[in-house]
């Protein structure tokens, strides 16, 4: 299965770099310096490989913005949507250059004061330069900076790029639809084939390889966890053999075209005898965590804060009589990272927008027995919810043979 | 195919830790502040996700190391092996905590001269304090360390580290052994396979999938070139439909139980015909390019400088005409990251020692029309080089149907 969406177009770049610089302006900086990663796919569409050799965007707050780039990769770099549309110049350097001192002298050459004055990092009639570096950009990197410019000031760029981040435009969420779905058919058939007796390594491998198969760029996780491993919430699939009687959960995802599937579902394996079917106590407590899901996801809609749908979802829980078991937040925004802003969870009072996607997935754990998580992702919709994942959320009684 | 080695015993990461606190020590350092990566795999065993919840690992000069983790990580991190054996202890922050005052407050500790002055970041006796963060740390988490202790001074770990990680101990030779063989088996499999009227990208699609069924952790690239595009060295596969009586270039890999494959092989495709063979120049090129590849790599073995061998590889291709094509270094170091020291690069004066584990990979493009490289990847062996990949590195002249 592959999908084939037209990829999103140069105009949609020009956009987000204009409003980048724009906001970087309001924000009094002088630059954002980005690396490597999803904050230069949003802004150029240049997907890179996290390399040691340094590639960095500089967008200065007026004036024209550049990319810094190692030679070798300078044919990808033209390629990439933002650059073959002449929206941004490409400056190369080679294997023996420095390019931080690249990197420092664009961020001159943007600020015209700073160019006059012939140095870098401060000018005497503003002050030391302000500079926002991508939240991801590596700390070796950041320091080398920091050395190049003594002067100048370091903030994270998630503070410009963030509200820009947050709202999904239509192209993205096609994308994250089309993930879920995805991701969706691979639960689906992991239901439906043989587990007990196999590992969970094992059962984790073969859902890489269908996340693969189904269209993903790569398969990032795959969380098997049987039994009593079902309640450690980030759980690495191990050697232990799945058993009958017990329940499977199952937190799989990956980009796909760039954008995050991210899905949870638990399965209880009877091995086909229905004496094995799920005790009165796991039922209770499924019982309490779908509705749970159900309601917090039916709370989300434009201008309810965040926290709030976290609070609806705990309150149901701790109802249940299981508030102690739910130990983590209840969901985290998604997109071209796995995990990014908004994060539903105590204390965010951000208010949802529309075009906002996260996951919703409370869970409860018994430690030492076993646990449950049903995970949806959720873009807020103008009027309510548009939940993207379409399998069943009903707790998955199945064979397993 | 799988592979079956025994874990990594918890003795080699007490050793890891004890050295690198005792290099730490040597360089005046006050503590090494590890984020996830591949740094706390090596030092921890810790496969942790790159996670927007801070983990870090903080290793003292002198004092036990601890490890700061998001509560929900717990269980994981609990079963990595240095936690494990005992060898180190765990923090636990929950979802509402600010975990780098958890940090501070460990290093703190760390140094008793700050503990008895109650402060953190600096002490009268001593100045202010040295930290070293790894390299590959968010920019976000630098940024806040730096705000939370302003009167240290921070520097990569880098320092301390690369000396360790550089040099593989036998464990990780031989990871890199079956990750170099699973590669191999990938290429084979290519070339024997239907290539032409497909899509490099759809080529690329099935190396991933290959890769895994192998036994990669994940296919993190697959590069395939095809005619023109064989001369770029990064090109990113894309809709080009391979054809008949041109170049196809594959760099493959991704790691596999931690460490890195990364293996090139060119093939040429006469779809059948004789008459679509190479022609003059490319396999004039291409011999070129063998010699300097093997010659290369007959030059490695401990003392030698690594930018010793690029050279020899950069004199060949220079000698056959070639020089201003051959446009990156010779190769980069591979272990628990697919690049990192040593370097094989101009300027690079640090002798090889044996264990040092690295790709050798010269290459040769004429832009616009097509290119070759050949990359295996080496271990300096005691008496000369041990070269892990067994793939035939002849010109591959192939079918393609």
């Amino acid at each position: 299965m592959t999908h084939a969406l037209p990829p999103i177009a140069a105009e949609r770049y020009g956009d987000r770099l204009a409003r980048a610089a724009r906001a970087a302006e309001r924000r009094g900086l002088d630059a954002l310096l980005i690396g490597v990663g999803a904050d230069l796919r949003y802004l150029s569409g240049y997907v890179a490989l996290p390399l040691e050799r340094l590639t960095m965007l500089v967008v200065p707050a007026t004036g024209r913005p550049s990319l810094v780039v190692p030679r070798l990769e300078v044919l990808p770099a033209q390629g990439s949507a933002a650059a073959a549309a002449g929206l941004i110049d490409i400056g190369t350097w080679d294997e023996t250059d420095d390019p931080i001192a690249l990197v420092a002298e664009r961020i001159g050459r943007g600020s015209s004061a700073a160019s006059a004055a012939g140095t870098v990092g401060a000018d005497a009639a503003h002050g030391p330069m302000r500079l926002a570096v991508s939240d991801r950009l590596w700390a070796s990197f950041l320091l080398r900076l920091q050395r190049a410019m003594p002067d100048a000031t370091f903030e994270p760029a998630s503070g410009v790029l963030r509200e820009l981040r947050m709202t999904k435009d239509p192209d993205e969420i096609e994308r994250l639809r089309l993930a879920a779905h995805a991701a969706d058919r691979v639960i689906a058939s992991i239901a439906a084939g043989p587990l007990i007796g196999r590992t969970e390594a094992d059962v984790a491998r073969e859902i890489r390889e269908r996340l693969v198969e189904e269209g993903h760029d790569s398969a990032d996780f795959a969380i098997v966890g049987s039994g009593p491993n079902s309640a450690s919430p980030h759980h690495e699939a191990s050697e232990r053999v799945i058993r009958a009687g017990e329940p499977l959960l199952l937190d799989i995802g990956g980009p796909m075209d760039g954008y995050g599937s991210d899905v949870t579902r638990v399965l209880w394996l009877t091995g086909g005898d229905s004496a094995n079917g799920p005790d009165e106590e796991y039922r209770r407590l499924y019982d309490v965590l779908q509705e749970s899901q159900a309601e917090s996801t039916g709370a989300v809609r434009p201008g309810v804060p965040a926290q709030r749908v976290d609070e609806v979802a705990r309150g149901i829980i701790a109802a249940g009589g299981y508030g102690p078991k739910f130990i983590h937040r209840l969901g985290h925004g998604i997109g071209l990272e796995a995990h990014e802003e908004p994060y539903l969870v105590a204390g965010n009072r951000e208010p949802l927008n529309a075009g906002m996607a996260f996951s919703i997935e409370p869970g409860i754990y018994l430690e030492g027995r076993y646990g449950a998580r049903i995970e949806d992702i959720v873009v807020c919709g103008p009027n309510g919810p548009d939940v993207l994942n379409q399998a069943p959320r009903d707790l998955l009684v199945v064979s397993g043979r």
